[in-house]
């Protein structure tokens, strides 16, 4: 593919880029191997692509004074949040500079009366929502990682809360972002709706750094609610599980959370945290509103649950008790990593309409079980969202070799359903290649355009998503 | 300004279009002067600009031959879909084809366990929810017009359920449209979620027609509450009505509608319908949910209208009571014209920052006096969005001139207050002027940059939106 595939910068150029930063910059700026290893993808199977150097930018006007620098040269620009990316988002494959937002970390505003606040993109979730403590709002996204605000927004990050709360597309009012030319453009302004031109918003969440750099947001909060109920019931199948999901939703009760753990992930958080949860698959449910609304919501659940022959279901919305309960999705993750010593996760995610998700499910169980992988399946099920998790031999290139097949074929398997390669965790490098089977050549022609005429040098995190020949 | 404006077709190159649509279409293509005028804009002060022609398209495949056959001769193509725009939106300042699509009006799918449903363009709200009564969902976007869904879409509409369920850009899961050069783009899948490629979907909500014509859409449904109530209370000022509001919001109250009439509008419709209520700001309410939910919604309002003295409050869950309770909103627009017997409404819009709100309507509220003009304001205030309806002698220039100012003066101080100069009506013709002011001339160059790659020939809607000097 030509047309937004390029090289690695010339040399030369590369190196007036570097002795420039080096100046303007000093101790923020690095070439140090160790620094340059650490800003690559470091969490899965794709192999680690250092960029050439990290500078560590402190305002919008420093990351415009730097893109500029390297568009006069060609030179390749990579944002770099937390680093929590799956798919390879961060790596450099044409060598370039990586720009570092963590130190990006000031929240500019909270206005409580517009439920809204301004950060800068290197401010996590985690700090936000420890900054919004004492002002009875909270931001409720939530991707699992403690990842950078302005990361979540160019992967368009979703998670457990999404049932309810949206998404990033949802939750972004508006953002600062640098354009490949150096200019620098705000989206939005702070009202909550308006018709008033292209939706460049949601243009750049998603964007996956392809388009710009994301230099501040301004973010939706929501109201903690007053009371919170957790609930958990375990079903005799995946399909028993979904359809009492589907009917949950219809029925139009407010659930927050809606969480699905397979029989191997129940099984593994036994072994691992000693819970004694009968092992099938289990729903865990959470419920946000006033004390009496969630007590009925959870009852309602209760009852749908039972039509669908699950149970013994289980409520609380005392805190320890809610904790105890959800215990076996917060381990889940180091639960599933002690199912194999010495392998690692790759974890991958698909999306499908929410009528297939059980038919999707058990296929890729019978996969599973058919190829003899250890792969546990995790769902942020109200959405058709579901995760798996095979454990990997990293020294065993032919079952690497196995696990992206299995992958690939999951993949195809959700998008013949009408769903897509990936609900959250974006294209970075290794889904590339699905775009034009999800979208078709039109569609993809038309994001390769926007992208073509934004950064007709393709110097915005090259090699990632729309290059799937490259 | 020269990057995107045009004169208008060549008369050869137009008549061979026109030949071309007359012999493939036969009775569905016009040139009739009654035909071409009903399909400009009809609502406003605007002037009317009708089309060259209008061709009465029944398919994506129909859409995209106009198109092309239009494409290749330079000529102008306008979509029209039930004409309520109040912008003028589907005006033809340098003439051209009007695709009118209300032909197109089939329910293709419903989805009752995924929520969602794929449409034509044409069909409007109206049409959708009198298919979906026995399904036990429903489409909650209310524009006040029966628009189709294809315009809302378009324009980016929400009305007086934003505050709960969103606006068009939530609610459009994946469209289908047909861009200048004839192409059919699919923007997403049927999954409720997906981080796969740049947000297609939401690039042509609210694109007014310039990139590419919508001739299909999958959009989300809800399910139809189990209960609902309704409430209103008089507050003594504007101020204490948004600070309700304010407080209504933060305590995580998920009210459905809440709307404002001001004391105008509430003298207008006790004069139009003799309703007897207190002629100061109305706040209208409704809640959603299980019958106690509602109960408890309503009660908590109510207690939090008291602290901000507001009252007496009325609420009911009985749908006759529920009727009488709204009939002064769904009088609202009729007793306003009654307000001056000959006069046209000249409705526009405008949106802020919640916090704001009070300070916007205030001003607004002190100029209307100043100037004694009869302009009454309802408000989405549960979003920060609200509209004046400034009723006009159309025979007075002078009073149009002076009602232009006003808006003009409306649209400067809502942007001032970090606002939007249209929350739901659009840009259209009338505010494009406010584009550089709001967005600044860096994100406008980045809009431009969008639609000249996509639409390089500018045939897609042209002097609308973007072309503020045209």
């Amino acid at each position: 593919m030509a047309d937004s595939s390029r090289a690695a910068a010339q040399p030369e150029a590369l190196k007036r880029v570097r002795d420039s930063l080096d100046a303007r910059f000093g101790t923020r700026f690095s070439t140090s191997e160790a620094v340059r290893q650490q800003h690559s993808s470091q969490l899965t199977w794709i192999p680690s692509q250092p960029p050439d150097a990290v500078v560590f930018a402190e305002s919008t006007e420093e990351v415009a004074e730097i893109v500029r620098l390297c568009a006069a040269e060609g030179v390749p620009v990579i944002a770099y949040g937390s680093g929590s990316s799956f798919e390879g988002h961060v790596n450099a494959p044409f060598g370039g500079i990586c720009i570092d937002l963590g130190n990006m970390k000031q929240i500019l505003a909270v206005h409580t009366e517009d439920l809204d606040c301004v950060v800068q993109p290197g401010v996590t979730r985690g700090m936000l929502n420890e900054y919004l403590r004492d002002t009875g709002l909270f931001f409720p996204i939530d991707p699992g990682a403690d990842a950078s605000l302005g990361g979540m927004a160019a992967t368009r990050a979703s998670g457990t809360n999404a049932v309810r709360y949206g998404t990033m597309k949802d939750n972004v009012i508006a953002l600062t972002a640098v354009l490949p030319n150096g200019d620098i453009v705000r989206t939005a302004r702070r009202a909550r709706k308006s018709s008033a031109g292209y939706d460049l918003t949601r243009l750049f969440v998603g964007s996956e750094g392809t388009l710009g750099i994301i230099t501040e947001l301004v973010l939706r909060l929501s109201p903690i609610p007053e009371a919170v109920a957790a609930a958990i019931c375990p079903f005799p199948n995946v399909r028993a599980a979904c359809d009492a999901v589907i009917a949950t939703i219809q029925s139009a009760l407010p659930v927050a959370r809606i969480e699905l753990l397979d029989e191997v992930t129940v099984a593994a958080v036994n072994r691992h945290s000693g819970l004694g949860l009968t092992e099938s698959p289990l729903l865990l449910l959470e419920f946000h509103g006033t004390p009496d609304g969630v007590a009925e919501q959870s009852r309602r659940f209760g009852e749908i649950a039972e039509m669908f022959e699950g149970g013994p279901f289980e409520w609380s919305d005392k805190p320890e008790e809610r904790s105890r309960l959800w215990k076996a999705r917060h381990d889940a993750y180091w639960a599933c990593i002690g199912l194999r010593p010495g392998a690692r996760p790759i974890p991958t995610d698909v999306c499908v309409p929410i009528s297939r998700l059980a038919d999707c499910v058990e296929a890729t169980k019978q996969e599973i079980q058919a190829l003899g992988l250890i792969a546990p399946i995790v769902g942020h099920v109200g959405d058709g969202n579901f995760h798996v998790q095979p454990m990997v031999d990293m020294n065993n290139p032919a079952e690497i070799n196995t696990v992206m097949q299995f992958v690939h074929r999951m993949v195809e398997r959700a998008i013949a359903m009408d769903g897509t390669c990936t609900g959250e965790h974006g294209i970075g490098q290794e889904k590339r290649k699905y775009l034009p089977l999800e979208h078709g050549e039109q569609t993809l022609a038309l994001m390769r355009l926007i992208k073509r005429s934004i950064d007709p040098n393709n110097i915005m995190n090259p090699g990632k998503m729309l290059e799937y020949n490259a």
